[in-house]
């Protein structure tokens, strides 16, 4: 997907909500156990109820890699149920030395036809390179993060600067505002300010938001851009707002919420 | 497998080798391709002509998940044909929030019967802890890597120190020598002295020696301590010392050369 696509579709929309296949066994509704296919009868419930309130789904890899080859089959079937019109996003935090970078593209973007894959920045440019190098494909590298483990080493200084900081600067030149995103967790909205500062064009893959307790207002505030410029996920707040047979229209009735809310944001 | 018997394998055999499974359909001899299972029959044929020089593999994922569903059943195969003499390191690189990095530990360390399993430190000590929550299971953690990408942001000061040395003191006292290792790649053999200072007593992995060039001299000089204390990984050197249908005899002559020139930088 384009960089004008993805800004169409959610001007069009009025939503720039991100909505997180976190799919766990253990936590989805005890009624679709029984089911040959249960994650993916899952993700479609899921995916049927929030289609119209949200731009993208990001799947995190881990949950489907605990379910064994199984899970790479429900990965496999749930980017191909996704319609066209909405962004996908691997959550996988790969990356390694070159060859196996390029392997790792290969998986998400060729094998599974992700439009995103995230990515871990600390091994460095020919880490990062073979992802950018598909094209209307995204590498979305990891800023700062929205988890307590921020502290330990995004958050520390080097020469006059965040780890963090450095990482969004060196970054950005390898790619462009085109294909590269990064990860600035909600959790820490002042920060956002500082990141557009940097980065004043580039998509933003904010996480932390619902569970994890970041404010869509707040980092909207900070974050927000021309072309909307942010991509907010919701992962457990949505998929587990019911655990009864209506699990998928309680989904609904949470993404319709955030929905409301970025419209009242944006217009 | 405990830190004992790890070196007690190590100190019996006289080898600190370990085979690095890159499988890759674009370059297993062609006479497998034909095979139904060709990923699992050289990953079997390489295992049984290496076993007696190594004593451990190394499974590189990204070289499965470039094969689907497929590749994640292979790497199952893989893990329970090797025996439980050897240790098993899934080179997964992963990490992420702490549910989500609890999802990577249970795929790597229940649903796959893994020893070990790299992991990337940016995200911190929650993105790090849940791995090390399993008993009798290791977590190797990023230190200094192998490829020139290190410079960027591994080799960058942060107080009066590089980066990776900064992560290498501040994980080190998450875990204990007996739960955990560090990455240290073998092509820049003059700092292994240096993380040896920080570290004493832990176990390093050592990526970069054959086809990226790395001396297993010198990075020996550097890096060996009472225990040994190096595990030194091998791939493509190794595993595609031929490609006809010797290949497997041509991995083991080249396997029996590292083990050689081992003992002989040992005993």
């Amino acid at each position: 997907m384009t960089k004008t696509q993805l800004i169409e579709n959610i001007k069009s929309k009025g939503s720039y909500l991100c909505v997180g296949l976190d799919t766990d066994l253990e936590k989805i509704p005890v009624h679709l156990l029984s089911s040959h296919n249960k994650a993916f009868m899952f993700n479609k419930a899921i995916i049927d109820a929030t289609l119209d309130h949200c731009i993208g789904y990001k799947i995190n890899t881990a949950f489907y890699e605990a379910m064994g080859s199984y899970g790479w089959d429900v990965m496999k079937q749930t980017v191909e149920y996704i319609p066209e019109t909405h962004f996908k996003i691997a959550d996988a935090k790969r990356g390694d030395i070159g060859n196996t970078s390029s392997k790792y593209a290969k998986a998400f973007f060729e094998i599974l036809d992700f439009d995103a894959i995230t990515v871990a920045p600390y091994m460095g440019e020919d880490s990062i390179r073979p992802f950018l190098e598909y094209e209307n494909k995204w590498t979305i590298v990891l800023g700062l993060t929205s988890n307590k483990g921020a502290d330990d080493f995004e958050m520390q200084k080097t020469g006059g600067e965040y780890l963090f900081e450095k990482v969004i600067k060196t970054v950005s030149k390898w790619g462009s505002d085109k294909n590269t995103m990064f990860v600035a967790g909600a959790t820490r909205p002042d920060q956002l300010s500082e990141i557009r500062k940097i980065i004043p064009n580039h998509f933003l893959l904010v996480p932390g938001v619902g569970f994890q307790g970041g404010s869509l207002a707040e980092l909207s505030k900070h974050g927000l851009n021309n072309d909307i410029g942010l991509i907010v996920n919701v992962s457990r707040a949505i998929i587990y707002a019911g655990s009864e047979e209506n699990f998928a229209s309680e989904a609904g009735v949470i993404a319709r919420q955030y929905h409301e809310e970025m419209k009242r944001l944006i217009y």
